[in-house]
């Protein structure tokens, strides 16, 4: 395994990164330009009035992905740093090339990037699904296997996105099946083909401290409040989004007591777990974007939310040991109970829903020619305009299994990229350590002589 | 003490919390629908204005309530997690409870319950009476014991909001009456009732870390930047709520300097007190409340905010001794020096504020007949339409005397329930300790061998 | 050095800011109202307008300031408590301060001053230029040499901000020249003084741990969020606003890579260096500032951005040590790195800007009488109206000129003030401590026996 000093590991970061941004910047310097044209006072008042409705929600889900989701990852107590830093490069990196990829379509079409801050809204959804998957092989994995990681997952999951929302038309406004159920198959699979047939034993590092539990939780309050500006930033104005945001509270609010019914419940002396409550808590936003516009009572958003966070707590607590065992499958941050099962969740009751409005618009226009308050069923029928009901649930269902194989496959496909050797995956020993990647002086809880001996032959001889 | 293992306390929560999400669903599925009628899109601007114009003030609350809150409460350095989960549940248990409640009431008049955002707002203010009353009690008690608090307060509250709103007329827009005033004295009297006559010790892991010290401060200080909105949302938008954000920050910016000034002043050898600070910053926030929209000059905001820090600090450092010694009255989180003496002062100010305010106005009648810049003072007469200056004046102190009244009542008797031997209050030696009711491996700070060995004999005995 | 009892140095901090209360207190009584002649419909919906879009970049700020600035100066591991809160009453205090004295001003001109949030907003951000000057001399400066630097310093600035905004007419949003660049040199010329050719020994306590290192990238990560709210508050509503929020997202996000790359190629071991992360990243923000609304391609503020990371990390690990042997020059917390070279850089930039917009337009009008997309350069053009693209240039350059001069001048005098014995700078040996100003208990980690003593006898003998 040895390679040469120039190639040393840790320099390939900055080599990567460094063309990346350089490519960028000629990209930039190709393409893209500001779209100026809005002389008229109107048209200005216009753009005002777009940054004042969608600039809020924007900076919600920055504080959510930057802070909330970077926070809920330093539940490693030796990996913080490198969990917060981590999350915040890729999701820079992410952002950045998916900007790219969706120019590069747009060029094709017009000629010209006329750059706005919904295009960055969309590269910022694009970059959530890596920050997902990472979930999967956190601490396990070096910066350059994240990298390559997000550079296979961007163009995939666009590809996935146009499949699902605009060849099968699948209504998904909060993401639930094109962003979490994608990026959850997607992690699992880099995971898989990653770390192969080999059980992973239990790092003594592994386990959190009361302090970095704490540090978790905050991080999971922090994305619990700013939730459903995530789900409805891309809705409707109007009664759609009020929706959307309605329910997503509901779901959320749900979520919360039905993890504590469940761990409470599922532990044998009662106590609960705190990793319940720091994915728990979220499940039910996780379920509810799919459907979260839709025409429905508000009691199917809470029911969606309880359902979710129940499914969340047994998945941590039977389907994890026994993805562990059965499959030797590896999810670090058990994104399986949190994006994937909940995903699923909601792209079922996105079916039921869909089934359920047509019925309803059907039997609305024999009864009650002018109905009174079934407009919005209406409204959501104009959206399936010709494929009826029906068709419209087999979409959804459609988009679900698109979702699941496409992210499954390539995840697997990825995977083995990564187990190239110049990518470094740090050695069982040095994992879930800030000090490997960082310059941080973990006097009192360092590894010991030993350790430090050790990652200083694996420097020599790498 | 020995109950039969089938209603161990710690299986009381699951059971009592599942249970009511049941109940909840239930309410939902029977009553609770979205107001869906605006099909024109006219109507649909003015949802989406309603929205852009409230969301951002809710979401600031939610951040104030789950983050700030929970955050200033971890100041017990082995209660932490606790500390944020417990406000967590609660705030999510009170909303959904208050929800039912409100609509309730809305139910016997239009046969049909509309949810929207006002309504989930308005929910979330009567669950901060639940969260401030539980600082009273803090670390002592079983989630059992504060999840009956909040079933018993939060109807009182509605209650005695609506005596003090509806029936008196009081002015009280930022809820420092029917808010602060009232939680404190409840959560005073549920301490009382609970505590009877037994002084509580100084409980070693009482006292606060460096550390803990600092996540607490964080806390005061996302409280400290969100006031303005938790004291402006319900305000008349313009001129009103412009002057009800701007009285707040000059209040909490009084407040601040002035803390560090009495704490520094009252302490002997010149040094803040972490205490002080985390209270007092924020005690102008609670005074202003009732005035804040009310036509008063800045200075009125500015001294109203010092004079609070000041009476809040004097409290820490004489009252609650005194109360502890004379009355054995427990107070852990000093709640009566942040809400109850800075609401009373409150409470006052809006007394003189409207009494001027009357003056001003008969005045500038008769001198001159279209005056410039009176005009706020009349849109409060508007308020009081037939009532005089005087007379409302008389309505502010009576709603100060009913929240005062009612709530030590109904807190007295609340705390008397949650005496029942089902409910599990930890024994002293067990207080103040995340892993009573997490699965937390505190191993550096363990309560030691024999701490554990208690543990075990608690939940077999019990 | 001894001082009697009565001017013990602890006391006069609660004199001096009482005292500065009871002013404050007196200017308000005197000259502050609010403007409350709105009384047509009309006004007041003006007024909510303002207020809805003012506001939650107002909020942002706040946020910044208070949490994010505050989290980002506890890297201090035994400092982290004073950090918070120094930072907390220097903002309140300097806030109050230049309100006064922007009052002072008004008032000359109108006889009243009337309150505004847009008041208040110009007070916060004079505020900023302490809050960073603070950063040179972190740690070894006691409360009250703090105080008395902001005292100096928030006139000092709003001299030089008349001249360089108002007389010479410098085009900067973002605060880069007024704001940055002028409080790093401050602050600079403050260290200078205050410490003259003394070399500051490395102290035990400077030394992160891992732990103040996350706290501290957790505050990084919150400035970083919230940046483009900073620089776009006082933008044109519309295309400038909107160009200036995504100028100053790309320049972040170029930032936070390349700080990465930088940082793994200047460390031997290609590990990354915690402070590099915390200071690069928010590099672009301070260098867009100057030029966010100009009219100029996307790919200008990426480059920028990139330019300045690499500019601050190569003055991190070049720069600063050499100017602490050369010039015995001391700065704590590298404010010469993030805030004064990024900010020549950005003016730099806009004298570039400049230049190339002005050939643009005079180009756009040869050739093309009605341009569709030159429009931007023309409004710009309108605000240097009869001073042409060079006369611009050179006014932008003088503008720093004036800033770097006027701060370095008035902060070596502001540093020689601060020497004055009675203002008690810390011994050496108690500096970086805690409890030098708090009652907090630090066990585990105290000074030892001696330490105390010595703290006890230097509260004896000063």
């Amino acid at each position: 395994m040895a390679v040469p000093p120039s190639t040393h590991p840790r320099r390939l970061l900055p080599v990567f990164l460094g063309l990346f941004q350089g490519a960028l910047l000629l990209f930039f310097a190709l393409f893209v330009t500001y779209d100026e044209a809005s002389a008229q006072a109107e048209d200005n008042n216009l753009v005002a009035n777009q940054v004042y409705s969608t600039f809020p929600f924007f900076q919600d889900i920055q504080v959510m992905l930057v802070v909330g989701l970077g926070l809920l990852l330093t539940f490693l107590p030796h990996y913080g740093f490198s969990a917060l830093t981590h999350n915040f490069l890729l999701l820079n990196f992410s952002m950045q090339w998916a900007l790219v990829l969706q120019g590069l379509l747009h060029l094709f079409h017009h000629g010209q990037i006329h750059l706005d801050l919904h295009k960055l809204l969309v590269s910022e959804f694009a970059a959530v699904t890596v920050l997902i998957s990472v979930g999967a092989i956190l601490g396990r994995a070096s910066p350059c296997q994240l990298l390559l990681m997000a550079t296979c997952e961007i163009p995939i999951y666009l590809a996935s996105e146009w499949v699902i929302v605009t060849c099968l038309g699948v209504l998904d406004v909060g993401g639930t099946i094109t962003i979490h159920v994608f990026s959850c198959y997607f992690g699992l699979g880099v995971s898989k083909a990653l770390f192969r047939a080999t059980q992973q034993p239990a790092h003594p590092k592994e386990t959190p401290t009361p302090r970095s539990d704490l540090m978790s939780l905050v991080g999971t309050l922090i994305l619990w409040v700013f939730w459903p500006s995530f789900v409805a930033v891309l809705c409707q104005p109007g009664d759609a989004q009020h929706r959307a945001i309605l329910n997503t509270l509901l779901a959320m609010s749900a979520s919360a007591m039905t993890t504590v019914v469940a761990s409470s419940l599922l532990e044998r002396d009662g106590k609960l777990s705190p990793g319940h409550l720091q994915n728990g808590s979220l499940a039910g936003g996780v379920a509810i974007g799919v459907v979260a516009d839709m025409p429905m009572p508000p009691v199917a958003a809470l029911a969606l939310g309880s359902l979710s966070a129940v499914v969340c707590v047994l998945g941590f607590r039977f389907l994890t040991p026994l993805l562990g065992r059965k499959l030797t499958l590896h999810d670090q941050c058990g994104i399986h109970n949190l994006h994937g099962l909940p995903g699923i969740l909601g792209a079922a009751a996105s079916v039921v829903a869909v089934l359920l409005a047509s019925q309803d618009t059907s039997g609305s226009h024999s009864s009650q020619p002018f109905p009174a308050g079934g407009n919005a069923s209406e409204v959501l029928e104009g959206q399936w305009a010709g494929r009826g009901g029906s068709g419209q649930a087999l979409c959804q269902a459609a988009g679900l299994a698109v979702a699941v194989g496409a992210s499954l496959l390539a995840g697997l496909l990825t995977g083995a990229a990564l187990r190239l050797p110049c990518l470094a995956r740090p050695p069982e020993r040095l994992c879930f350590d800030d000090s490997l990647y960082f310059r941080i002086q973990d006097q009192a809880e360092s590894p010991g002589p030993d350790g430090s001996a050790e990652e200083g032959a694996l420097a020599l001889k790498e």
